[in-house]
C-alpha cells in the first residue's frame, strides 16, 4: 500500500470508473470531446449551431455510426433555434433543410440518416401540434436527448446479449473504435469487454491501430487501458500471424452500415480481418444496434463507400511519410460479405444467418 | 514545353534513370544511404567501422535482405584493419571475431549470415596463403565486392526470371521494400517491374505501406515513382478490399529467410497478404536470390522471428499516437506457410511446389 494514500478502511470502496464521454449535451450547448488530439489531449469543444456540427462530423472530430447519429439529431436542435419567426410550416421547413444539410456530412454511416429521420419526423408531429416556436424547439430537443439516452442502454443490451459470447482467458481482436467514444457510453463491439470486466471475466484484448486515423491505438487501447482492461496494440497486418499463434478465439467490430442482407459497411480492413477469421476458423462477430441495420439498402453493393484525401495516409501525425503527389487509394470503409459474419448482436439479441430473415425479424421482437 | 528548357531538338535522348543506391564501396569506406529518412531527406552515411555497420544494420538504416548481407561483408573488410600485426592466424582470428560479431544485428535475414560465411570461407583461403596482411585485407575487400556486383546480377536475373509472369495492364500488389534499396540495384520483388517499364509493359503496381516502419510508404513508393512506373500507396488494411474489387492479379513478395521446405520469412504483413490472396484466387510469387534460402532450415517453425521496440509502432509518425505504457506486439516478420507460396523466383529460375525437392534442385541448376 502506498503511506501516502493510506487510510484506515483496509478494502476501501473504489470509485465506479467513469469513462471519458464523447458527447454531452449543455443546456444551450453540445460538448464534444474532439477524438482527432486523443490520447494527447482532452479536449471537449462547444458548438452552438449546426454549421459546427457538421464540420465536426466531417473532419472526424466525433466518428462512430452511434456517436455520429447523436450528434446530427443535437445538430438539428442548434439549427432550429436559427428560425425566428412563429409559422410551424416556415419552422418545419427551417428543420428539415437544416436535417438534409446534416446528411451530407458524411455517406456511409447509416444512423445519421436514421437518427436525422427521426428528428424530421418528430419536427413534422410537432408542426401539427398547436404550440409556439419555442415549444416546437422543446420537443426537439427531447427527441435529441432522447436517442441520446437510449443509446446507452442500447450499447448495454447489446453487451449484455454478447457477454455468453466470451469466456475468461479468450483472446479477442477488434478493430477500429466501436467503444464508449463511438457511442453514448459502452460501445458495441467493446460492451461486452466492459460487462465482462464488470463481472471478473478477463478478456485479453488485440486492438488492430487502424490506419490511417489510428482509432485503434488512440481510441481503443486508450479507453479500454483507462477501464483496466487487459489490451495489447497490433499494427493492422498483425492480426494474420497473431490468430495464426492461435491467441484469438473471437472477433468482434461495430459497423456503420448493415444491409438487409447481412452484408457489412465497416471501417476499412475490417473485410481483410474477416477473411483472416474465416482462414483461421474464428468467429466473426459484429455488434451494432437496430439503427445501424438498414433494410433498404438490399445488399452490400448498394452501401456508397466514402473516399478520403490521400493527406490521412501521407502525412497524418505531423510529418509527411510518403513521396511528395504519390497516387493514393483510401477508402474510409469497405464492405464484409455476409458470409463471413458469423453473428450479427443487437440490442434485441443475436441474429444468426441466414441474415435476410433474420434481420427482418429482429425489428418485430 | 517548358521554354527554358526547350531545345532544338524536338525528340531528346532521355538520360538512361538512375536509381538512388542503397550502398557503394568509396576506397575505404563505405557509403550507405540512411534509409530512414527517406524520401524526405536523401543522406549517404559514411562508415569506417564494422561497428557503424553494425548499428546501422540493427537500426535499420540499411535493411532489405540483400542489401543487409552486402553492407555485413564490408563490414568485415573495416573490422579487418583494425588487426595491425602480421600473423595470418591472428588475422583470421580477428576477422571471424568481427563477423560472429556483425551476426548479432539482425536475427531473422538469412543473407546477413550467408554473406558473413561467405567471407568466413575466404577469410580461411587467405590466412593459408602466403602473403601479408595488407594482402589479405585486399583479398577481403575482393569477396565483398564481388557479393556487391553478383547482387545487382541475381537480381536483373530473378528479374528476367519473373517477367513472363507479368503481362500489360496487370494490377500487382507487393508490401514492404524489396525494391533496389534492399539489394544493390534493381530489387527482387521490384525487379520485374523495372524491366516491365524498360521493355513498355505497363503495370499497376499498389503498394502497401507496410506498417510500422512503412517501407512500403517510404521506399517501395518512392523508388518506383522516381523510376516513372504507374504505382498507388494503400494502407496494409486495404489490401482485401483492393482484392476483392478485382483489382489485383498478382502479388509479389521478397523474402527474408526461405525454409527448405518453402515457408517464407517476411516482413510482417506478408503473411496476411497471402492468406487474402488464396481467398481471392490471386498467385502469390515470393522473389529473392539463392542466398536467401537457407536448406539448414527445415520448415519455418525454425526461424527466429525478431521482435521490436513498441516505439516503432507508437511514435513511428513524429508524434505519439498511442497512450502512454500501452502493451504493444512488434514482430519485425512472420512466416508465410508453403501452401500459399505460388511459386518461388530465383536469379536460376522459378521453383514452384512441392518445394523441398525444387529448391534442393535449383542449387544445382
Amino acid at each position: 500500500m502506498n503511506p501516502s494514500f493510506s487510510t484506515s478502511d483496509e478494502n476501501p470502496v473504489k470509485a465506479p470508473f467513469e469513462p471519458l464521454l464523447s458527447l454531452r449535451w449543455d443546456n444551450d450547448k453540445l460538448l464534444m470531446l474532439d477524438q482527432r488530439l486523443l490520447p494527447d489531449e482532452i479536449i471537449m469543444l462547444e458548438l452552438f449551431t449546426s454549421e459546427q456540427v457538421f464540420e465536426s462530423i466531417r473532419s472526424m472530430k466525433v466518428r462512430g455510426a452511434p456517436a455520429i447519429g447523436i450528434s446530427a439529431a443535437y445538430g438539428v436542435v442548434l439549427g432550429s433555434w436559427e428560425y425566428k419567426g412563429e409559422d410551424a410550416d416556415h419552422w418545419l421547413k427551417h428543420v428539415l433543410k437544416t436535417a438534409a444539410y446534416l446528411a451530407e456530412s458524411r455517406p456511409t454511416a447509416v444512423n445519421l440518416f436514421w437518427a436525422l429521420d427521426r428528428m424530421n419526423k418528430k419536427a413534422h408531429q410537432l408542426a401539427e401540434q398547436v404550440g409556439t416556436t419555442a415549444d416546437r424547439n422543446a420537443g426537439l430537443l427531447e427527441e435529441a436527448i432522447a436517442i441520446h439516452v437510449e443509446d446507452e442502454e442500447v450499447c448495454r443490451m447489446i453487451g449484455e446479449h454478447a457477454l455468453p459470447l466470451f469466456s475468461d482467458g479468450m483472446g479477442v481482436l477488434t478493430h477500429c473504435n466501436a467503444g464508449g467514444l463511438a457511442t453514448a457510453k459502452y460501445g458495441t463491439a467493446l460492451a461486452p469487454m466492459y460487462l465482462a470486466h464488470e463481472k471478473g471475466i478477463n478478456l485479453k484484448v488485440y486492438a488492430d491501430e487502424t490506419r490511417p486515423v489510428l482509432q485503434g491505438a488512440r481510441l481503443t487501447a486508450f479507453e479500454l487501458q483507462q477501464a483496466g482492461i487487459d489490451v495489447t496494440l497490433l499494427c493492422d497486418n498483425m492480426a494474420g500471424m497473431v490468430m495464426s499463434k492461435g491467441w484469438i478465439q473471437a472477433v468482434i467490430v461495430g459497423a456503420d452500415r448493415v444491409a438487409a442482407n447481412g452484408d457489412v459497411a465497416n471501417k476499412i480492413g475490417t473485410y481483410s480481418v474477416a477473411v483472416l477469421a474465416k482462414a483461421h476458423n474464428i468467429p466473426f462477430y459484429v455488434a451494432c444496434p437496430l439503427s445501424t441495420i438498414d433494410l433498404s439498402t438490399a445488399s452490400g453493393a448498394e452501401i456508397p463507400i466514402e473516399e478520403r484525401s490521400a493527406e490521412e495516409v501521407t502525412e497524418g501525425f505531423g510529418k509527411r511519410t510518403a513521396p511528395q503527389d504519390i497516387k493514393v487509394f483510401n477508402p474510409a470503409f469497405d464492405v464484409t460479405p455476409n458470409e463471413y459474419v458469423t453473428a450479427i448482436i443487437t440490442e434485441k439479441g443475436i441474429v444468426y444467418p441466414s441474415y435476410e430473415e433474420g434481420l427482418r425479424n429482429i425489428f418485430e421482437v
